[in-house]
């Protein structure tokens, strides 16, 4: 669709299936202090990383109206799993630009590994669509992949279990493939993960560098803000309005802190069912 | 509401946030071999056990709607999550009776145990909710009950981990505070934990009782069809219809073979989203 004229000042927008995606608002309002932003975490339906294409690609459609009739300039896909599966889809139905997690981490971790080999970790829906491998292989001939689906890491992260002997148990086994190979680099394939990168780095040793693809995606979002000239104009301190579609439970709590979303100008509400 | 009079042979309806209550299902046909049965799985906004009141009143009576209207004569709430905050819900919404989960644990715990302290584990929500604490309370006085919400058994569950040390050292862990008291008896509040029974017995020690909502759902709903004169009157084996909201993964694969549904009167379908 084309992509019709907002002001400046108008808010980035982003979404995830839950909490997670607010990796993301947080590297993006360091990077971009003085833009609007809001964030729509599905929380009545979460997770999205073990349902079916269709699904994730109906959620991601509904949200998307919705993110766009609150006057988004952009749409920030802050979740691999629907950025896997819903990207394409949600380009061709929305009138504003569309960015997804998976390119920026691809173009990092291309640019990081020197043997030639990555590693990706992410869910099921995102390891099982084989998009990081597409997008390696269209940008390299001759990379090699391995990547692994690690279902059960963010249930452990909703826990808060990020610094737990459990936790490293189970990484143990999801980086055994990994490990045994010679992937110089490890792209976090989910926007969970980051809070969880100083477990991953201990387990997975130090030669593999982390790719975190919530910092690169802030970087392709400010990227494509310059290039469009869509940049925020004023100097102050921009606002954060994040939605839920559920109350969210504890956890979010753990990530407010954790990223320092506690601030007097994020609000906080829930709002209607979508799809009904 | 006022009942309507079904049909004997009108199916009898049980539903799941997932697959998780196909144990219900399989303990239903055991005890009632000519009924026939319709199952409704709502995997594409699985689960529910960290979900809120209002979310999970919303969700089952979408779904029991969407079964009444299919015709069925009786509903099972084969969800703890649901049975907890929805029951009041669906039998004040509904034309046909309402059947949960906890009042049959309840009563099947009360019968077993001696010391007169239980422990209950299950979801965040089903714990939160203080269901089973309140139906065990009133009808005994005195009743001791220590409550664990165990979060990371239904992942674990979903990802087969049912024999594995990984499973066994997060069970030590949620069982602790059972094991350091008098309970004798612990109810599995959640379908999904039957599947692991065989470790829970292992980590808890030949000392605690396990009640299984399952087995105990499925005798109260016969009990109740008895009494409402509503048994299939038919000899032959009755049908299983099983209908989910998203395309099942790998775990009904696996729940299907663990429980014998794999018969040719089964038959598996993707109905449309509910909600929308």
């Amino acid at each position: 669709m084309m992509s019709k004229r907002h002001s400046p000042d108008a808010p980035v927008a982003v979404f995830d299936s839950g909490v997670g995606g607010l990796t993301v608002v947080s590297r993006l309002r360091e990077l971009l202090p003085s833009e609007n932003f809001i964030y729509l975490g599905d929380t009545a339906r979460v997770p999205y990383g073990g349902k079916s294409r269709e699904t994730i690609e109906r959620y991601s459609l509904e949200i998307g109206s919705w993110l766009v009739s609150q006057g988004a300039k952009m749409i920030v896909v802050a979740c691999n799993s629907a950025s896997a599966l819903a990207l394409e889809t949600l380009r061709q139905a929305l009138p504003v630009p569309v960015v997804g997690v998976i390119v920026p981490g691809v173009e990092a971790a291309l640019a990081s590994s020197k043997t030639g080999h990555i590693a990706v970790i992410g869910t099921k829906a995102t390891v099982g669509s084989g998009a990081y491998e597409r997008a390696l292989r269209e940008r390299r001939n001759g990379i090699r992949v391995t990547s692994v689906a690690c279902p059960l890491l963010v249930p452990f992260i909703e826990e808060g279990l990020l610094e737990d002997e459990l936790t490293d148990s189970v990484l143990s086994r999801y980086l055994a493939p990994v490990l045994a190979s010679d992937a110089d680099t490890l792209v976090l394939g989910c926007t969970h993960y980051p809070l969880l990168a100083k477990a991953i780095g201990r387990v997975a040793g130090p030669g593999i560098s982390l790719v975190d693809s919530a910092a690169n995606c802030a970087r392709a979002v400010r990227a494509l803000l310059e290039k469009t000239e869509s940049l925020a104009l004023r100097s102050a301190m921009g606002s954060l309005h994040i939605n839920f579609t559920d109350s969210p439970d504890g956890f979010f709590q753990v990530v407010g802190r954790e990223l320092g979303l506690g601030a007097a100008d994020v609000a906080v509400r829930q709002i209607l069912p979508l799809g009904s």
